[in-house]
């Protein structure tokens, strides 16, 4: 069947979360301990595609729970420009689901003999970047054989939550630490709307663009979301975080134009109402994937059960849009296991 | 005439760099002195639309001249979940043309408390953010009229790049410091092309949806370009950089889809030239804009006269393209000086 290895991989995401939770968090612990003793400064992360949406997240967690800069580095400012940054006190973190891709490993050389602490977080332990980080974190997703990646993105996000939950320790404890544990059942209970997903998918059978929206943790969502789409559907689909929308992409959406926001319950959500409005006005066609309320603020909703706090929200919140991309794609007649034009490893120099 | 404020805002960028060069540069050279000798160690940036863009470059100049870490701030870590980091050795430089947003003025603030250096670079010396940082450079780009933002971006460009080099006196010197100069006779002879540019925006009259692509310090122009074409003519244009571009995006690339490729010359417009064989493959209606050798590449040339050094090209090369701009929005009837739904101050919480 056309889409069988993205549709299993996405199925198994529950049991990736209960593995991470029993067998991975020992050798996460032990690394984020012993990265807590340097006494990290800044945080930088580099990465690229959907890894970049996870270190996306993962910069937003740096910066609430661990009260610490952080930036997503250039990959081309090693690669194409050469340069010998200063990096004491740096916590740097390659994420990157084969650990393959070279523009990624020469960085993460680079920053190593540029006095960084290093950390690769990848579903590949045998990996260059693996071997090329001082630390390493193996995400526990299984082998991926979809080029779309799916387990392996929420795998990472994870990952890299428990990562920071203990780099912050001593930072005031809140419902998130305790909510992790409830995450394979949560992700069951969102996987059940995959048929309701297949319905609602057929709304975009003759789109020809789309805009993602969120804001907060779930921008990192957004940006997957449309990544997503593009992959395997071929749709035109552009991520925007909703106060950026604001700053001049709003003038291109009118009436009908097909947007999706993403506001499971929480601030980021409650920020997200105003752009809602505004898009009302416009009459775009606005598809709510949140909570009951901020689906009445949409054309149409995608009711989300209830995803616990916030935080972790975005490791729930792209379930279902993963299964859009891929209900999507085979309304339109494309193997969604093997989109046009893409490798599994990317190889950018 | 429609679009009258914003093609003069166009025309007067040359006039706005010599000003920049000849008053506001001793301002810039104290400013930078200053903030020298308190040794920052990173770097973050806060800004929004079209002062991202200008971030953006100011980011890779970071990198690469200063061999710092930067990042990249989301305000919303601030505004939506009242974060206090550790900011001490950190400048912290917000940019914006107005320097009236409230989701800039916010995280400012919060950075000077949390021990920044802090600094505005705006066009608006009495504006909130000015007065909400310890250091302030004014653009000197004059009053602009029109909401599409065109001599601010390249005057935040120019500040910034003077900024950086005095940050790194002391690092190895390189054709930009004398090549900055030129570059009001060279924005001169770019502006010139500007018939040629009117001829060119005809093909996309009927466009939906476009890419823009570049590598390295240019990949602002892409981005910036995008925002431009989003906001005068309405057209979904989506930015990548050329290594994002091959992981994923790639798939929705089909036959005559339209493509902008800003590659003048120098080590980021050689990185994209693998891009561009792929796109030749997919048979993508390119427009390279670009040196004469770029140019043979794509389906379609607009040929650049000589930029200078690559670290200068990005405040160049949007010239021509804020044209397109301009002139696309004319051919669709729509007036670039007040595209529908746009605010010049963009009120973001």
């Amino acid at each position: 069947v056309n889409g069988a290895c993205m549709a299993a991989e996405i199925e198994e995401q529950p049991q990736v979360f209960e593995r991470i939770l029993r067998e991975g968090r020992p050798r996460i612990l032990e690394v984020a301990q012993a990265i807590r003793r340097r006494q990290p400064r800044f945080v930088l992360f580099v990465a690229r595609g959907t890894s970049d949406h996870a270190a996306l997240y993962a910069k937003y967690l740096v910066e609430t729970r661990l009260g610490l800069p952080a930036g997503l580095v250039s990959p081309s400012t090693v690669t194409i420009y050469d340069t010998h940054p200063d990096l004491r006190d740096v916590l740097f973190i390659g994420v990157s689901q084969s650990g393959g891709s070279p523009d990624l490993i020469e960085p993460m050389t680079r920053a190593h003999a540029c006095g960084a602490i290093t950390l690769a977080v990848t579903n590949a332990p045998e990996s260059p970047l693996a071997q090329a980080a001082e630390f390493h974190v193996d995400v526990l997703a299984g082998p991926e054989r979809a080029v779309a990646a799916t387990k392996t993105y929420t795998a990472e996000l994870l990952s890299l939550f428990l990562l920071v939950e203990v780099l912050g320790a001593g930072a005031p404890s809140y419902e998130g630490g305790e909510a992790v544990e409830s995450l394979p059942q949560r992700a069951q209970a969102v996987l059940a709307l995959d048929s309701e997903v297949g319905r609602l998918a057929v709304r975009y059978r003759f789109a020809e663009q789309l805009v993602v929206t969120a804001r907060g943790y779930n921008y990192a969502t957004a940006r997957e979301t449309a990544l997503k789409l593009m992959e395997t559907s071929y749709l035109v689909a552009h991520a925007f975080s909703a106060a950026d929308l604001l700053h001049g992409p709003m003038a291109m959406i009118d009436r009908g134009f097909p947007v999706i926001a993403v506001a499971p319950s929480g601030q980021g959500s409650s920020a997200l109402r105003p752009v809602m409005e505004r898009l009302r006005e416009l009459r775009a066609d606005v598809l709510v994937v949140g909570g009951a309320d901020a689906c009445t603020l949409g054309t149409i909703g995608l009711e989300l059960p209830d995803l616990g706090p916030e935080i972790l929200t975005p490791i729930l919140a792209i379930l279902p849009l993963q299964q859009l991309a891929w209900h999507l794609a085979r309304e339109r007649g494309i193997d969604p296991d093997q989109p046009r034009g893409l490798q599994k490893v990317t190889e950018t120099w």
